[in-house]
């Protein structure tokens, strides 16, 4: 059903550049660790949702240079006939580990890693990152709308004002992760059963002599789902009392009226009461007019009287903060015995330092309230204890700031991380997108109010291990007297 | 080549709750006339520009209800099975007239009409909106970085922060026609023939023991283009000496340095000076790290020293405002005799109030020095002179403070729109992407130096003819008559 176009060659230039550098070189398989991971949240935020993973998973299963692409690289005049005969047998034979999608994730965790011939883990590159960003940033953000909601549905309708199509489909997928109820977008719905809905715009209103005969002509059809747009002339004066008048005479089923402009908080305070009066209590008010998550909770402790909101342009572009800065760094080299040489790349700006390793990834949960008390990257094959109870204790510390320690009591601990790929072949079996959703919905109530919160959240600790800690220094100590002496 | 997936499920819901409602209410063959346009111009400035036009009629000409569709909206158990089978027999039918691509386009200005039957022209909004924004968005952007840039080559190196795939390709697509001079995004060079180009990761730097070998092997296998990124550890010390030593013992045809961290001015101002002092005038300088108008424009200022920019997620996102907000509004009935019926869509914001009819856009152009004077809307079929001299005069006055008379004279005037479609067939021949770019960069030739500023500029005039502005304050009249009387 789903059109799973190949998109191998949706990828920078210099993957290719420098996959034919390493074949040139020999280097081609060697084995190397890439980790996807990201420096900040978007809007200042206490949290991201993972997202993306099932295009992810879908990209790589169809990973496959055809003959057209190949002529179009030989066309460039750089590419050796060994690298392009390369690019022909190309079988994608890597190891990838991710955090799954509805989970959240935090700055530095390395929420994605490819193990595998370096030609192929880092070609991966653009599309890993492409698609993790864009879903992650979209669910992120919609997470933060459908909180500022405090329960009411949120529906999706920026359609008309993604980045393109693959933003509007794959941008109402990570809404409805996130905890969106429906979307506009017909093919969302088709290809990834994101509910689709939407009644009116203004031009139906227009097609008919007057307001009373497009409602009423849009009641006779639908019945069981007769939303209203309300606000095509005047909300108060004509669009509600014709709205009313359509109700009452003909009963659909389910009734509602939308207002997609003016004052919210005063219109639907009016027109509640219009309806209220006209004994249309069961009737709902859907808003949809610039929304995000400030104005949505800003207008409800006005007292605005909304059942629902549908949320456009500033949820499908995250308008606020359109990037989701995700990176893709070596961290590794595997010798020639399969023994693990971590890499590390410094700056002069300590945020920019990489963790460097194969690394796993540990979630430690209050035992009591099952609340996220900190995250844990070891080195792999590290452990960390499963439980811990309340006599016992485990010590954590701030990785920029060591001299901050905490010991944690009474706690269990889950390795965030699954495999997608072994090998090469996928052993992730993608859930289905409602239970992302239940997942993410679940995750969520692991978070601490202090990491909620919209400005200024409660920074998320996300702590080393003491042998990845020390493994990191000496590994900087080692770049820095490397880089004088170079 | 291109995959010319067929998006006709990519709209939203409620066009076909609509479509069903007009083939229930007998309405589904009336004519309907639909203008995009949009209100603001993104951050701030004095003009758009035009693009994604070719996407619009490829999107048109593949317009059709696969058997998967039909079934997926029987399976909503809201639609007839009469309007089951008017899909299944879907034919587009409807004219389309628009500014052709690479075009300087201005506020309230009807840059796309669709007339026909009123379900197809209605259903046809959705994707109108979403390539027509996606598109001018990216490219009124990249047309503000090219033009900081002061004529230093701009890549477009967005791929990974794009809102998914087709963001990056069409992206790319945009950033070329507004006058970037190449991309990472290879997809969009091997379909849209927008030049791919690339070099090196900071992971290739880290694969080899040093940067001296790093780029000693990249130089071997790419003496045509060798582009070495120096600063993966420190850029003076350590990524100019060894990029210097490799250009001199390996003397590659084409040889540049890119730097993607620090201080820009600063450090291109010394990298510079290294160069120039081993004799290497010829080595490029390349930046790239969070660039945009204010940045390029800043460090051009400070002196910096560059020969070119790679631009990425500020771009590809738009990041400052990454919304463009075109609308599609109905403008205009025929009744049984084919006589054009204006229709206005009144509100209470003045800005929101459309404009009625069935209209023609023209530009109007100094006849000594091809600037562009004015732009005025008329009525279809209303005449605006050819030519005007240095005796004659023509009046134009702004629509919303009509006081403002301005006499033109020496001017010779262009109809800014072009058939796209007749009767459903495809009448526009898409030109080559090439001419689209030049285009693109003689009509910003055009434009005063006043629209072009970043900040505060002049606002161009768009103004309405006598008889479109006096037809709309009819309609306007009878409008608000209408409400009080509802």
């Amino acid at each position: 059903m789903i059109n799973k176009e190949n998109l191998t060659m949706v990828t920078d230039f210099y993957e290719i550049t420098m996959a034919n550098g390493y074949l040139e070189n020999g280097m081609g398989d060697e084995i190397a660790y890439f980790d996807m991971f990201f420096r900040r949240i978007p809007d200042g935020g206490g949290y991201a949702i993972m997202a993306g993973v099932e295009q992810v998973v879908d990209y790589l299963k169809n990973l496959k240079f055809d003959e057209e692409d190949i002529e179009f690289l030989r066309g460039k005049n750089c590419f050796s006939e060994r690298f392009l005969d390369y690019l022909r047998n190309f079988k994608f034979s890597c190891d990838v580990w991710s955090i799954e999608e509805g989970t959240p994730i935090f700055p530095h965790e390395p929420i994605l890693t490819v193990r595998g011939p370096v030609i192929q883990a880092q070609f991966v590159e653009s599309m890993i990152l492409l698609i993790i960003n864009h879903q992650s940033l979209i669910a992120t953000k919609a997470s933060r709308i459908v909180r500022s909601a405090a329960g009411r549905p949120v529906m999706e309708f920026g359609t008309r004002r993604a980045h393109g199509t693959s933003a509007a489909i794959y941008g109402a997928r990570a809404t409805y992760i996130a905890g969106c109820s429906a979307t506009a977008c017909v093919m969302a719905d088709r290809d990834y059963h994101v509910p689709a809905t939407g009644t009116m715009a203004h031009s139906w209103v227009q097609m008919f002599p007057n307001e009373y005969e497009a409602f009423a002509a849009y009641a006779k059809v639908y019945p069981e789902n007769c939303v209203l747009l309300v606000d095509t002339y005047n909300v108060l004066k004509s669009g509600v009392p014709a709205a009313i008048r359509v109700f009452k005479e003909l009963k659909p089923k389910s009734m509602g009226i939308r207002i997609d402009s003016g004052d919210i908080a005063y219109l639907t305070k009016k027109a509640r009461k219009m309806l209220d009066n006209a004994g249309l209590k069961e009737c709902k008010i859907v808003i949809s007019n610039s929304l995000d998550e400030y104005i949505i909770r800003d207008v409800l402790l006005e007292g605005a009287k909304i059942d629902s909101f549908g949320v456009g342009e500033r949820m499908i572009t995250a308008k606020s903060e359109p990037v989701f800065g995700g990176v893709y760094k070596l961290v590794a080299l595997e010798d020639e015995d399969g023994n693990i040489i971590p890499k590390i790349k410094v700056s002069e700006n300590v945020e920019k330092i990489t963790n460097p390793g194969f690394k796993t990834l540990y979630r430690l949960f209050d035992k009591d309230n099952n609340k996220a008390l900190a995250d844990v990257i070891t080195v792999d094959g590290e452990e960390v204890p499963k439980e811990v109870g309340e006599d016992e204790g485990y010590e954590i510390f701030d990785p920029n700031a060591i001299w901050k320690r905490k010991t944690l009591t009474n706690f269990y601990s889950k390795n965030m991380r699954v495999p997608l790929f072994l090998n090469g072949e996928c052993v992730y079996e993608c859930p289905d997108i409602q239970d992302v959703r239940k997942r993410c919905e679940e995750q969520m109530k692991t978070l601490w109010d202090e990491t909620l919160r919209f400005e200024n959240p409660q920074t998320y600790y996300v702590d080393l291990s003491q042998k990845l800690w020390a493994m990191k220094e000496d590994l900087l100590n080692e770049a820095m007297e490397g880089m004088v002496n170079r």
